[in-house]
């Protein structure tokens, strides 16, 4: 006697992309359930993007009050208050959290905490008791790479992203170990509030999917911070509080010592692979994560998985769009969209010149080409497709160009200072938009546009036909199309 | 014997439309002069987009200076200095001049001061200098309507928005006549930094092209301004200095007297079609200005017109567009592409699924349906396409989805206590997207990627496909894509 299985869909793990799969799923009519073994919400909202982003708005607005005398404002007396700007923190992700399960709740998901094990294709453990369903998502995220440095483990004066977001009092210095982007973050606002911020990187430039030139022209601006490029932190010594840590850190020239009052580790991060059962389950692993295909089917039957535990992008809004992309996939034969290029479409209407569907027959598959990026520093930088030195690497005949944000007049009024620039590249023969680089405050908003434009495939002439509100600073995207070569 | 034209292109008019369609004939090798009685940038520049987004920016920032605790910013002592802001906003204007200059100068621009007048096809005379040319574009630009108001015309104390940006002291009250998008920047301007505001609007609601709840939203938002809809102002009493104004309002009610130390009039512009000898050459006029083809060609052959003078839109960028298509019109001979879809394009190309072309053999012409607009109030408001009722009216059987900007974490944790949020209008049968409109701190920045998807006629399935870095504002319109109907 076979027995229908109990729910369509679990998730393991109620990050981005386990929460918007269970909305999507939910959406379709599908019996979902998502468990969670913390805090709903995954590392993005409660250790990653969303606090992050609440302190860096604070220590902008600090910089505001203090440095605004051009625009006409005097203040006297400008402090900032760590505890005020935590509680503010505390108070977004709550609020965000309780959205969030309002969502689960009216897409009918049912939400658990607790910890679940993957058995095999349609069997999934929680809290030990065994639960049948037709599909698996697998969407445990990842963590914050610990590494290997001698006096780095166990020393409470050594924090990851997750433990620094807890502090009660600013440090007076702090060192980043790692210039990527969570670090660059951090050194951002903690330098904005008046810490003495050392980055250490090991390779030449930080944050290592931005051209040089515009990494350097980053660096330069993100004011107060020392780097230290080209070297590694060998020994972390000091853990108790009231005495300075010493950290070493090694480079070409040999080794010195950095005295901090806290260390912050930014050294990458890593797919939680090792939880869930996955490895007794016998899902396939490559180097990064969770081995999967354009759908994110994985190697079992019916069992998919999605977000950083791929080791793909690592970034929140990738995460959604490959739980889309598996909820759609899923549920193909059910009339699932999920988006999707599949649906029903007037053939001949203007509409049929949509996104490209590929050739797959079910053509809503993940597509890594055009996934923009935001690094939330200030400035900020964000960007789309490749990068100069990228197109080169692909084979592009590619042309290029950069023009200053100052062409824009509002950029002009609102940030005279501020040396910001867009770097457009496009191929040579086809006139395609190959990708956009923006360094900038506010970049961060108009990025997304690019996703658009790369979806869509668009020509350098296509861009310079679309009419950008003036005045504005998106309209530097018209500019920089409009002074590339030919 | 004929001689040759001594220009290919004379502008008569140095603002938006004529300082890029001089730049982009430049850019081909055209020989071209521009025209200007004043000073380069027109109103845009000097009294209107730029001097206006400067003090509103820094009207913010004194704003984000006091009220920034929840963030942990405290200050103390916070004040507005106008001559600052006043002096800072001149500065903008003249590096943006310069800016401009430098472009003419590139493009070997030839840029003169003084007055033309149009004499016939081919034939302007500047400062009684008869000069020919191939081809002529009228750029005449707009002005401010003095309405017949008792008491308003030469009075020191009523002004447009021309001689508001040179005051010196702030007032402490201000009476603005006309709710429309001028009207209301400087009402959320003058509110901002501490003047008492009363805005008097005939209709029933501030800004016509909003929808009306959209537009209640916004008048509840701009904090402090006392509104009078459905009023208008029958007289103004008192130009002495010193003494009190006394603005005579009248409703459905009656009437009464509002006490004020300054009046503006934003009660709408005209186009500036009585100079530069248009009636005497021949130039025919419509309702609104200078009649022209989609092509922006006014009856009279080889001359053109763009920008306000037409009447059309009065938006800078609808004048850099306008100005475009006409220069890409007049020497379409000569393999000016002025951006175009006619540009050559690789059959079978993905590209050559991009913007829609249109069935004329020159398919560079002017479109309306996708200009985004912003009103740079706090919040900002912005829109492109559609409203939900000039969908209905449009005959479309629409869809239409509200959703608050609080779905965006990154909105969730700068702006509060703000209640933004984005209207987004569809076709029910082809599920094409007809419009968007949104209101919150910072969506003039990324209402440009509406104008992007309008013209590339997107349904909402492809809306949905696309990636939007999280966390930023940007996301609301796809979670807009994804709660819309079906």
């Amino acid at each position: 006697m076979s027995t229908a299985p109990q729910y369509d869909l679990i998730i393991i793990g109620g990050g981005p992309a386990g929460y918007i799969s269970a909305e999507r799923a939910g959406a379709l009519g599908k019996r979902v359930l998502l468990v969670e073994r913390d805090a709903i919400g995954g590392v993005c909202l409660n250790e990653g993007c969303i606090p992050t982003k609440t302190l860096l708005y604070g220590a902008k607005l600090y910089h505001h009050a203090r440095e605004s005398e051009r625009f006409g404002v005097q203040a006297t007396g400008v402090s900032y208050e760590l505890p005020a700007a935590m509680a503010h923190k505390s108070k977004t992700i709550a609020t965000l959290q309780k959205g969030i399960l309002g969502q689960m709740k009216r897409h009918h998901v049912e939400v658990r905490t607790g910890d679940a094990t993957l058995l095999g294709p349609g069997r999934v453990q929680v809290d030990g008791e065994e639960i049948s369903c037709r599909y698996v998502l697998v969407a445990t995220g990842g963590r914050a790479i610990v590494p290997p440095i001698p006096g780095a483990a166990d020393n409470p004066r050594v924090l990851t992203s997750r433990e620094i977001l807890q502090i009660d009092t600013l440090p007076k210095r702090l060192v980043v170990v790692g210039g990527g982007y969570i670090g660059m973050e951090f050194a951002s606002y903690f330098s904005a509030v008046g810490t003495e911020v050392t980055v250490v990187e090991m390779t030449d430039e930080i944050i290592p999917m931005l051209e040089p030139t515009m990494a350097k022209a980053l660096r330069s601006q993100v004011a107060g911070v020392t780097y230290r490029l080209g070297h590694r932190v060998t020994a972390i010594d000091g853990a108790d509080a009231g005495a300075p840590v010493r950290v070493t850190v090694a480079g070409a020239a040999g080794e010195d010592t950095v005295e901090t009052d806290l260390v912050l580790l930014a050294a990458g991060r890593a797919a939680n692979v090792d939880g869930a059962g996955l490895a007794d389950a016998g899902v396939d692993l490559d180097r990064g994560g969770v081995r999967v295909d354009e759908y994110m089917q994985t190697n079992l039957p019916g069992v998919y998985a999605a977000g950083d535990v791929t080791g793909k992008m690592l970034l929140a809004h990738a995460a959604y769009r490959m739980g889309e992309v598996a909820v759609a996939h899923m549920f193909r034969e059910d009339g699932a969209s999920g988006g999707g290029s599949a649906a029903a479409q007037p053939a001949g209407t203007p509409a049929a010149a949509g996104l490209p569907s590929g050739s797959a027959a079910w053509p809503n598959r993940m597509r890594f080409g055009a996934i923009p990026w935001v690094v939330f520093t200030a400035p900020e930088v964000a960007g789309c497709g490749l990068t100069p030195s990228a197109a080169a690497e692909a084979g592009h005949d590619a042309i290029t160009v950069t023009v200053p944000l100052q062409v824009s007049g509002r950029y002009l009024a609102e940030h005279p200072t501020e040396r910001g620039s867009v770097t457009m590249v496009a191929d040579r023969e086809s006139r395609r938009l190959l990708g956009v680089q923006m360094l900038g405050s506010g970049v961060g908003e108009i990025i997304h546009s690019v996703a658009v434009m790369m979806e869509l495939e668009l020509r350098i002439e296509d861009i310079r036909e679309i009419v950008f509100p003036h005045p504005t600073v998106s309209e530097a995207l018209r500019d920089a199309a409009w002074a590339i070569e030919g």
